[in-house]
């Protein structure tokens, strides 16, 4: 991918297959936000995409772990969390030895083997790609933050991360909330595990939901969200995790928050073994992500369909 | 006082001293930056003030805790805790009956011996009234948040809030700095119990402090803080704690704060309890707020030493 431009077939030799590296045949490849716009200064050509789940179809010599054919994902980070000052991101970013890393919109990659999870047999792999990075994003703040039954939870911004944290916040026997923009969202929200959806454009279902929310998780990128009726959504002690941020400062009258001892909190994906936690919990409860599939070659196709929001909910390429 | 007005003497009858209330004759009354702005409609005249030491002169005659002659404070909220949603402010607010409550700037106030609490007698009561609000403010989330010997702790904004945080946050056993935009100020936070000193307008000292602070209590009331800048400070997965809001609202990049899990807290003056345990540490670790004595007559100038951020750093009244 050239800068601004749009993906290009890329041949490239992948770096040597290491004593601790697993070769990956990648079968699907969903994309994310992030594989759009990401922060960190690019060197074209770059291969995106860190969503990848695919089969191993070799192994180094010190990897005994894992056997040809089984089914892998979590390459999302190579560090030991998302928070590792040492990390190495899947794609877009660089070895210690300076060579780049190439993600998986591509028909195989090389990884270190601790970096690759088991995919539990459960789970249809496409579906799984959808939850390597979105999934993990959603679930893990909802048990960090002991969202437990009954719990009051909410979840605005109806996209790649809201959708599944519906699912999973109703798996964990929460009381789910969607907050939304668009009334079109409403059926799928409520399919998608929701007990009930507020239209944050409407001031009486505004009104109804006041003071409601223990938990919010704000899964959207909008730059018009409106903190200051987030405020008024939450009831005292609330917390919010905030899992998607736009692009411009966000803004809020900090005293709305004061009075009712609103915390903000940050969740950034997962560690590995917090990933092998989300896919068995997603197993375990028959969590399915709705996805688009396409093929990998319709790569432009996906990215334009997450860059004009209409993915719904997770584009997912396949080789 | 009337709207915009200056204090005027006032006389009125109390309400009666019912079964379980004590009759406290005030000694001091510190002022609190919110008896000079508070957002709770008023009904003119009101008789401000909150931060009251004073002396048991009668009791109910349920009151068994309390004697005549008493030191007590604790008067700043009648409610079971500061987020009561059933709360009765001190001042400028009501009680169930609809009848006005009166504060203290007066020479006596009545209220529940419950929210009398005994002040320690090493404390110097004028002092103690400078510590029944801010003190409280800033010792209880040092406590709640847990911080402890050796951890990093910033205080921004070296004000009525931000003095005794120095030194409540010194005798915790932590490593403190204090962050500053007035270099008028570097030689008293040291005396008052800061290790360090950065001026937030010096490059180079902001440059030094960066990803240093695990615990960071925002004690400014300031509308030019700078949010983005206040991420730098921060180390990974830092706390920010909120004592002091502007009035108007604060803008900040959330990427900024979701890279390095940057969770943002409030915290509403205390409870009861905590007004306690404010004054006992502050008496067994000899915390000496900073304060200038006026009489209860110069009130208006206190105020208006208040409202020019020339007091340094708590007037306290006395009769």
């Amino acid at each position: 991918m050239a800068q601004g431009g749009k993906l290009e077939p890329y041949t490239y030799t992948p770096r040597p297959l290491g004593p601790q590296d697993v070769e990956v045949a990648i079968g699907h490849c969903a994309i994310c936000g992030t594989d759009n716009a990401f922060g960190i200064p690019q060197k074209y050509p770059v291969v995106v995409g860190h969503e990848i789940v695919g089969r191993v179809t070799d192994l180094g010599a010190d990897v005994h772990d894992l056997k040809k054919g089984d089914t892998v994902c979590g390459l999302h980070f190579k560090g030991r969390d998302a928070y590792c000052t040492q990390m190495v991101l899947t794609s877009r970013h660089q070895y210690s030895d300076g060579s780049p890393t190439r993600g998986g919109f591509a028909s195989a990659i090389r990884v270190q083997a601790k970096h690759a999870t088991r995919v539990p047999a459960q789970l249809d792999p496409a579906e799984a790609a959808a939850l390597v990075c979105a999934g993990v994003t959603v679930y893990v703040p909802l048990v960090r933050f002991q969202v437990k039954p009954g719990d009051q939870v909410g979840v605005i911004g109806i996209g790649g991360l809201g959708h599944p944290a519906l699912q999973f916040a109703r798996a964990l026997g929460a009381d789910v909330t969607a907050f939304t923009s668009k009334d079109s969202k409403r059926d799928k929200c409520i399919r998608l595990d929701a007990h009930r959806v507020v239209n944050i454009n409407d001031a009486d279902q505004v009104q109804g939901a006041a003071n409601s929310i223990d938990f919010m998780l704000v899964a959207s990128n909008s730059p018009h969200l409106d903190w200051n009726q987030l405020a008024t959504f939450m009831a005292m002690h609330g917390k919010i995790v905030v899992v998607a941020a736009p692009e411009v400062p966000i803004s809020y009258r900090l005293s709305f928050f004061i009075m009712k001892d609103i915390q903000i909190n940050t969740s950034l994906v997962g560690s590995i073994s917090e990933i092998q936690q989300t896919l068995e919990f997603a197993a375990q409860h028959d969590i399915h992500p709705i996805i688009e599939r396409l093929d990998m070659k319709d790569c432009n196709e996906g990215l334009q369909r997450m860059r004009e929001g209409k993915a719904r909910y997770r584009v997912v390429l396949s080789n």
